[in-house]
């Protein structure tokens, strides 16, 4: 596996483009709307929000993942059509229809997705505007400019590709991805759309990514709030000549590795760019009942408003991380659970630990550290990645709208 | 109801007193130790956090709570006694006996709590000291005392007095409470002490209590952070001279509201005090399925760190909101929801009305206001209240240990 550059656009047959029309704001030069396009036939497989209140286009492209069959991927930013009711789906089903017409292709295989405010129809213009920019800018050095294009609150651009080497030659990989707020760890909270030109086909695609994605975009925490409106999407159009990649195969898992460490990578990068993130923390949790009940000890932790406090104090007050533990809802024996903070050890055998407090302080001066957690003698891990909470978060979004 | 004065000390028969011990800080002058007592038998009962890692004194007075009779409540500030193991519970078992021995009582009667930094052993020589002390300062006039010895990060103390008209004569109602931090909706995640002089067995005391509770301060949210160590406590000692109350009579009704309206006075007033707090937000959802499906979509909003930053903000970023009731993982049907900030409708059958963005952001900008939800036809109600997510609290909760 070896990193290449290009992101969505690195594996064969892959265009992408993105462009300004205004959506953020009327008459702003800031791109808004991406586009990413197949040249040939391709699978898709997605992974959605599960938010009651779901937008329009997440409908419209569950929908397209369904049937397994996408060519084309157009996003905007500054407007999530959320909270848009009819009038939104129909919103989200014109701009697919406008994307189908400029590329020639069949609506049933664009997917659309939009991110930004909650409870604003999307103005269909600009909209109009966008798709066809993105159309006649496609080419094969779009991806960074897609990646600008779906930004929100990220103050970087996320894209990444690989190289993966399979029984008969070479795949690759791509991804873009977006997402800085309202991120929690449960089914897809951001945007990412990976482009892969292996030859796998929607079922086993599907399969695949929603596993990927449990422990990756899963298993991370900026503060807690899912999104109306965020996917994950793979697109897969076997430019590489390759054969198929079919489960029970030595390439089957290959390919498995490294789409996941592809969303690993993205999903981290996500809470790297955290709003306000001055911290990265993996929440390392051993010893579970099981990798569920493991998962939800590591992600109390990872969304306690108190332990994500003390990490942006630097302060190993590792008592809140306990007490995260403890109203979890899992159930474990309290005299088993161990804590350290990297290599220093603070509890043992669910009691204080003399360690020294200039070697625990030391590791939370760090920029990144990792919390060791065991609650006893399970098979159970997870790991889990968050942010701290810091000024800058609550400045981001008491400002956010106005 | 008639409000009155004295705190947990008007009720008849009841003497309390706050001391410092050195327990926050060695040498402070700040008061650490509370110590309430009953000059008469009393029965006693009490809520308790469903934290695994709870606290040692939370197991030993709860044992006091199970036998139902109880005079005296010692309470230290400046250490939880949390994630100390039997030492811990010894510790606490040598605080009661202490109590006993000074009082001259039993200490199957001694109720014991602590509140303050996790995973630190008590200073027992200390406690001995705020024991001794607050023995002697026992007093009709020592609410006050006892409520500023309680406090953490309050910024004041918190007591209040009802007195009551039962058929028969009059009754009083007194508490003290403290919680600033900490503060989730889930079981008891405070202090307070409660004490009246009816007479009310413990079994009929105890069921009241728990409904009181479940109205008031289980309906409240700082941080969503559920403590180890907090209680609450109600000490009845009869010595108002009137009848029992028992239910099925219009005076256990009646003694009930008051407890109710108690309970509901100090768990708003943990909210007004919560860290960092500058908004005061009361989330009233209607037409849910049950009252508990109505409580876990006002718990939604009311932990969402999104909607607490808007509130900050004085935003009236609705999208929020909407976005926080479709995670909460109740059903209900997106195009019945009703959204209004105070008299402001900005949610109308689920979609956006044209509301003016003036008005409410004037509603916004007051220290407290309403969001008032209706999400169908169901009988399903709750009131839940919140406070706002703001810099003060970062800046507390970052620095609170070292």
């Amino acid at each position: 596996m070896k990193p290449i550059s290009g992101g969505v656009c690195a594996p064969g047959g892959f265009l992408a483009a993105g462009s300004a029309a205004g959506i953020k704001r009327p008459g702003s030069t800031k791109k808004d709307c991406a586009l990413l396009f197949s040249e040939h036939e391709a699978t898709i497989a997605g992974t959605f929000t599960t938010n009651l209140m779901k937008a329009p286009p997440i409908a419209w492209t569950e929908g397209v993942c369904i049937r397994g069959s996408g060519r084309a991927v157009f996003i905007n930013s500054g407007n999530a059509n959320a909270c848009t009711g009819s009038q939104g789906l129909q919103d989200a089903q014109e701009t697919a229809e406008a994307i189908a017409l400029a590329l020639d292709i069949s609506v049933t295989e664009v997917a659309v997705l939009s991110t930004g405010v909650i409870g604003v129809f999307l103005p269909m213009d600009r909209v109009r505007v966008g798709v066809h920019t993105c159309s006649a800018g496609l080419n094969h050095q779009g991806s960074a400019d897609a990646a600008l294009a779906i930004m929100t609150t990220d103050t970087v651009p996320k894209e990444a590709a690989f190289e993966v080497e399979l029984s008969q030659g070479t795949v690759r990989l791509g991804a873009i991805a977006k997402g800085s707020g309202m991120i929690a760890p449960n089914m897809a909270t951001m945007i990412a759309v990976i482009t892969t030109d292996a030859y796998i086909v929607a079922e086993n695609l599907q399969t695949m990514l929603r596993d990927c994605v449990a422990h990756s975009f899963n298993c991370i925490c900026v503060d807690n709030d899912m999104s109306t409106s965020d996917a994950v999407l793979c697109l897969a159009n076997g430019q590489a000549g390759l054969p198929e990649i079919v489960p029970g195969t030595a390439d089957y898992d290959t390919f498995q590795e490294a789409l996941r460490s592809l969303c690993i990578q993205m999903a981290q990068w996500l809470v790297r760019d955290g709003e306000g993130a001055t911290k990265f923390v993996e929440i390392l949790v051993e010893g579970a009942l099981d990798n569920d009940a493991a998962k939800t000890l590591a992600r109390s932790v990872a969304v306690s408003q108190l332990c994500k406090t003390a990490f942006h104090g630097e302060d190993p007050n590792w008592g809140r991380i306990a007490c995260a533990l403890g109203y979890a809802g899992v159930p474990f024996d309290t005299g088993c659970l161990q804590l350290a903070l990297d290599n220093v050890e603070v509890v043992h055998d669910g009691l204080p630990v003399d360690y020294s407090e200039a070697d625990a302080a030391a590791v939370m001066k760090q920029p990144e550290f990792t919390i060791s957690i065991s609650v006893g003698n399970g098979s159970g891990t997870c790991k889990f990645w968050t942010s701290d909470l810091s000024h800058a978060y609550v400045s981001i979004n008491a400002d956010y709208r106005s």
